[in-house]
């Protein structure tokens, strides 16, 4: 038996925190040995300190563990990280500094030129970016990696398959996005039920720029972004997990919808822990996907992609959705952990 | 006082029949004479026909008014038909010629060339089409005309606005739309709780073709469609009442915010009996419109505009929204009724 | 024309407070003078201070005032108060002591044996308390009015017309209650869509003892307390609008179905300007009441009661609903202040 | 590696079918071998006849199943049976009389007097029935059992429980039930978004009845009934899954609420192969059970039961809360049929 990765969750009790909890408690790589949060919550057992809302009970082995602050140092290997932006651009350097990988979900630094915005499938090779990183920043062991925004998870990896093969020249998309993306206590029921809200703080501009950075080449010293442009309208709509994406793309070269279907369907998969089965699966039912039917596949690991079909002013339209809280961002985070493993660097 | 014109409801017991008795029961220019509905109801009292879904209670006038088969001859002076597509073509044909005017929200003769598709504040001289339909059906006194797919009324106010001023060249269109569009039983519980569906039969083609009719240009013979094209993916959302649009806008001509709001927001309104107050409204605040909140602006007859922005790959984006049972169906119907009579056709 | 009577509405910004203004807009012989909202809230003007969320848009004549501390003096010549209960006993007190008359919705004073806890229809006698009130406070010419809890407010009225004819024993209840009972923000969306919450914090103990205060006997005094007991079990429900109860009651003597439906169906009605054309409606089909389709009978002031059969354990059982903001909340103090005016006590 | 036992799941689309299959999938003693629907279904390929409405997906191994009229012969050892009321009776009886054991989930049976309606857990020496309707019924190898109604399996467990330590006297019972107990489509959308219904067709008398007959002793010839009284009071809330029962209960015996707790809490299990570790578990929590977040307990096979207090009228107050399709039906019948197993009697 290998050695277990001792790790702290930076943000415990929230939303995402708590799925960090629930995919960590039986994984073969990972051991939970510290929870950090508010100062709300230090000191407390987590037990006392999480309003636990996931449907699966509060692992037992969690719920005595007594909740740090969130702070260098913790008595750990590497960090989680679900900062709300507004404290985690300071913490998570200050972590990384005092020399923990840092294994983020949060925004703050996923647009910094030196920071990896991964999805392990699509772009692994960013991980490159890590010695430029260090030397900018001054870091000795530690360092900081990133996953995308939970609605741009939707439809980037379907993205990636075009981008590689055809080119991608524009994209426009509209979210339905459920409402565990805004954590707890989050979305009153009052603005959802009966309700669309057309609007999500901050949302639409990280929506837009993200996937360029995601799908760009690592160029040995810096990522060039892949040049398309994204336009995006974000909703929030009542639907608990799951963020479903309406898309229109624009390629540069001509294709069929045979051959768009195969890149999307034959996407190499990774072979890492929590790496599903399939990374993308494309339905062909009509009315699929939807989040309450297709947000677990994979254990909420799966990209499902529906509806591809030519469009009649760009090339093709197409439906996709991914579990927002899962591949969206414990679950991303996990796998980014995984894959930095693979390659040694943690 | 003027004469009431007595009016026929056919298909009297769906969710569009109600809001026409709920619509008709106080109107100053209508007296319902007749409720026609499927074999199963005729020779009940409406009372005992109709599971009444609206949260206004049945009309006491209504309730002992026996159903009647929907086929000519009713006692009254016009109808109003809400039928299902498949039943919609036949009778409403036959209707028309037994000399009854037949004012319809069905779909089925929406796109025929004589047929005028009405939304009477953006194309109300497309009535010319009616002698040509007379002629070329060989009609007497009676015709039909109709009014748009209830998410087609959505966005089509805002972009004859544009398209007057600027030309519109592409549209592309994501849709959230409500569960009363697909009437009573309609849509599943299992369905549509925590959930969100990707595909209403038949809608998207509707979507695409409709508003190049009702933005086209009657010569005096036939319709010129406008020479736009529209892309759109449409999704059912857990809402009672009210269509969103997500909308992207490529114009003909440059345009600046200013001037596009301006042009929504002048576009010049009606004074028939439904009209309301204001035909459009653009909102400002970032969160609106919202189907709860707005759907009921102008007694449901207005249609709420907002978050109007420059796009970043097409020239403007913008979110609207209207009542999909009120001006989307029952009122958009009971506004060309009153259209008719202002212009003496009926 | 008379005088208006020019009011202020303390705790405006909230959930009931946008009620009060909904409701006292057109009315008849009130006129909205002064808004009275937390620190946070004052000093802006009451569009900025307040987050709207009724369907129904903020009366204009609202918009631009400014919002102040809550605290006497006000510029009116009543109080209507919606204030959160830690802060409503100092602060009515102190608006009763300046000399306003203090119509509250909150629940601080309810079961003070001085002050009366009304339903109008059933205990307009209570009144008379206000003179034992105000020797007992030194009072000048303020005072304070109640109205019940607003689940309370849903199954008092049968229970009365009950209690008159044939004595209540005991009431066992189990409510349905609306999201909006809990304000704004209030119900988290994660806690109650796909969900049912079995706890509404203090709930239970006061819809256990206003009851038999409401039926209870004014000797000239104080209240002789109906001598019944009730048994409650709150729950939340994913309604917006709309408390409805299950209940069984036990009577001291033996009454026919008829009887009991009868002492609902002709209980007398008040003749105030929001009283509804009935206090009180039996419906017979056995799907109702509704939330939905029955919370808005009356104007949200008429009770619907249905379901009502001979039980099994007890000796009635029965469903009845009301709405929670508008007759249980809002709507219930302004009828308060109505018949204060119509009793000369304002 | 023992055989496996072939069954066949009359109603096989179903709601409840949909969780037999998902149920059976993987079990280690049952292999599904045939599948028969209605006349419609019959003769596609299942994947063709089922509208799969279950998060998980549908198994790969039933897909290409070719569904079956539901007559017999089926070439299986024993039979599912989730058949509407209306075709049970007659089917279920067919298949008994031509040798199938039938573990059958309607209602049709439940209270025929030689047919066990079990909680194993409760009640197993009820299957001493099982030789009574043979020789009643004139079968061979075949015979019927059946499982509770799936309110009544929320209470009855702790009902059981305080019935054989202090004997019960009444219980007054309010429901909130959840969508999926209607099947598919079963609820409409309109029927229940921001609403509550408070009706069920045939609900309550199945409710007050059901509960007696499980806690009845099995006298050698027949079951006594316990002498107690349900009064049940049936509406539908907007859940996924998941009954939730308000409960009132009185006692012949005084307890404490620690023994009543106690008695609960340590009522035996059994030790099937779908046994919860808990039968039945007691939060302490104030806001617990809920449905979202308990009905997956022990996979859905757990009672939980919450908010257990004296009451003021009764003895005591409790809420509990299982899984409607998985204990109160599908799962019920999976224990059931691994009951006979462990018996001896398939």
């Amino acid at each position: 038996m290998s050695k277990k990765y001792r790790v702290g969750i930076l943000g415990a009790t929230g939303t995402v925190g708590q799925r960090f909890i629930q995919l960590l408690a039986d994984h073969p790589q990972f051991e939970i040995a510290c929870l950090a949060a508010s100062d709300r919550s230090a000191g407390k057992a987590f037990v006392e300190a999480c309003p636990w809302k996931l449907a699966t009970p509060m692992p037992e082995k969690v719920k005595e563990i007594m909740v740090q602050p969130i702070e260098p140092p913790l008595d750990c290997d590497l960090v989680f990280s679900s900062l709300p932006s507004n404290v985690a651009r300071q913490t998570e350097e200050a972590f990384a500094r005092a020399g923990y990988p840092v294994i983020s979900n949060s925004s703050s630094f996923r647009m910094d030129e030196d920071v990896p915005l991964l999805i392990p499938e699509i772009n692994h090779d960013h991980l490159g970016l890590l010695e430029v990183q260090k030397l900018k920043r001054g870091f000795n062991k530690g360092f900081i990696v990133t996953n995308p925004n939970c609605a741009v998870i939707s439809f980037a990896p379907p993205l990636a398959a075009m981008h590689e093969k055809f080119g991608v020249e524009s994209v426009i998309i509209a979210t339905y996005q459920a409402i565990s993306g805004a954590g707890y206590p989050g979305v009153a029921s009052l603005d959802i039920t009966d309700n669309v809200m057309p609007y999500i703080a901050g949302e639409e501009p990280k929506v837009e720029i993200e996937a360029q950075k995601i799908l760009g080449k690592f160029t040995g010293q810096e990522i060039e972004k892949a040049d398309f442009i994204v336009s995006a309208q974000c909703f929030r709509v009542n639907v608990i997990d799951g963020h479903t994406v309406s898309a229109r793309v624009k390629l540069r070269e001509t294709s069929t919808l045979e051959e768009v279907t195969e890149a999307i369907t034959n996407y190499p998969r990774l072979d890492l822990q929590s790496s599903p089965e399939n990374f993308m699966v494309v339905r062909e039912e009509p009315d699929r996907p939807q989040p309450r039917m297709d947000r677990d596949t994979g254990k909420g690991m799966t990209i499902t992609v529906g509806r591809l079909f030519p469009d009649n002013i760009f090339d093709y339209r197409f439906v996709s959705l991914s579990h927002n809280t899962i591949r969206g961002a414990a679950g991303a985070a996990v796998l980014n952990a995984e894959l930095l493993i693979s390659k040694g660097l943690i």
